[in-house]
């Protein structure tokens, strides 16, 4: 992977970071304490939200609680408001985020894993660019920060990168632009048939996923074909999918076979190979913006801003 | 539970079986002859389609061999038409089903698990009912078939069962009618948007689900509320939920967590206790016929037929 560089973009935000836990809980908290100093580290000033470090069972607060964690996410000062990790709580705030006042705020939000259902619910209320990347307790909260993920995520917020370009073998040949959408598979396809789905017209979709096991990975595609929305895409890019393990019944059955069915299936070409999941390197990506995607070589180049 | 029969109705059928397998492979594959003894000890004579048998990787057989298995299902002379098995590979099946021929073939069909999505598309793009219950391998091609699910079983196909009543300690008071439908949580919501998704108002709507993490269900459950569908039901009906292990970060959240945010979000009568899942125990159940519900005393009745 690499991802180049270029000065030419002002900065995008103050760039100071606020924390907010809108999902799981973070265990241990002090994983919050060390999130702050790496990320000062990187030159972003960070707070916790008051509500950052609360437990309640499997949630990081009641719905209410965490609902008023992320009201207060818009009206502090800084510009990045940072989700503290993924977990499982967003699904059921959906219908009480007011997302005009998200939209509005201009805050820019960063989260993963349960907070793509935030980056598509947002997208598809609002039409307002949100950010799939690193989280607080799980990528900076820990001894051993990820450079790559940590560089990217920092010249991304700076307005800094403007192509991630990465090995992609056996992609389809692609070469256009569109809308970049998605992120984790389940929550993008748990907002299916409810308003917090976005409607994206040739869009540039990618999608990863952990602990799916690939046959479950393939019923979320065909659901995602027989709905329409894949043939309604320019380009599936394809993340990581990790964390499952193959049983005997499985006969083998993995995720290229679930490629390969998809490939025959859906006729849009498919690229894999996005360093982006639930794995230590994971890139720092738009959701909502226009961008280009070109394939050539072995490598795919996704074009983040243009000159 | 207690089932009131009467014979007052006709048998629905010639009591013949003709046995399919249009999802995962029967291993080891004598249990399709456990199941044709069982089922004629049972009073069905039963014929096993030619590629019943048929194991390709994790699925009985190709898509197009799968296909053609259904095909000839419609044509052979048995009139009710049962799944050896669940497992994965209707989904990949699901557009290129002709479902008027199957709803014109006049077969009583049944089946359970993965063949929810069977069921619910074919309610959905014909209104034909069709039945979830036992299956030929997993129920019958064992050595102790479990006498309730074979009579309940028996009692249905022959038009004898008139209600289905079972305990249902915590169900709220309702007493209504409307159309019964539903089978495997995961299965009904991997159809939400595509057109295989039935559009049913004023329905009872019945789940069950095995594997499935508590905070799964509780987000599926969700999904269906905020795409509007539980809203439009009279009621939801709850099978089991089994095969799942809570995990220390669950913090015990666990069914009854979920069912308590359920009824807190969802307006509707929640009556769980229903005798159906991936249990020994389960009812035979018409997908898409007018049923009624009531509950009284710790009880629940589901009327399938009435005077």
């Amino acid at each position: 992977m690499k991802a180049a560089n270029t000065s030419s973009h002002a900065p995008l935000t103050n760039q100071r970071i606020y924390v907010v836990s809108p999902s799981g809980p973070v265990v241990p908290a002090e994983k919050l304490d060390t999130a702050v100093v790496n990320l000062q580290a990187l030159g972003f000033k960070t707070t916790l939200d008051r509500g950052a470090k609360t437990v309640n069972g499997r949630f990081a607060g009641t719905d209410l609680q965490r609902l008023q964690a992320l009201t207060r996410a818009l009206k502090q000062p800084a510009d990045i408001v940072m989700a503290a990790r993924g977990g499982y709580g967003m699904t059921r705030l959906l219908p009480s985020i007011d997302w005009r006042a998200v939209a509005d705020s201009g805050k820019v939000f960063v989260g993963h894993s349960d907070f793509t259902a935030f980056n598509l619910a947002l997208l598809a209320t609002t039409g307002a660019v949100s950010y799939t990347g690193p989280v607080a307790a799980a990528d900076f909260g820990v001894p051993n920060v990820n450079d790559l993920t940590a560089d990217l995520f920092a010249e991304t917020m700076r307005g800094e990168l403007e192509i991630l370009s990465f090995e992609s073998e056996k992609a389809d040949a692609f070469d256009g632009r569109g809308a970049l959408w998605g992120g984790n598979l389940a929550m993008l396809v748990s907002l299916l048939g409810t308003p917090f789905f976005p409607k994206i017209r040739g869009g540039i979709l990618f999608v990863e996923d952990v602990n799916e096991h690939p046959y479950r990975v393939e019923r979320l595609l065909l659901q995602l074909a027989q709905s329409g929305v894949l043939g309604r895409q320019k380009a599936l890019v394809l993340g990581s999918f990790t964390g499952y393990r193959l049983a005997a019944h499985d006969q083998g059955f993995d995720i290229p076979d679930v490629i390969a069915h998809i490939r025959k299936t859906v006729g849009i070409p498919v690229i894999p190979g996005l360093p982006y999941g639930h794995t230590a390197v994971k890139a720092t990506l738009p959701i909502g913006a226009k961008v280009g995607l070109a394939t050539e070589q072995g490598m795919a180049h996704l074009v983040i801003h243009e000159h």
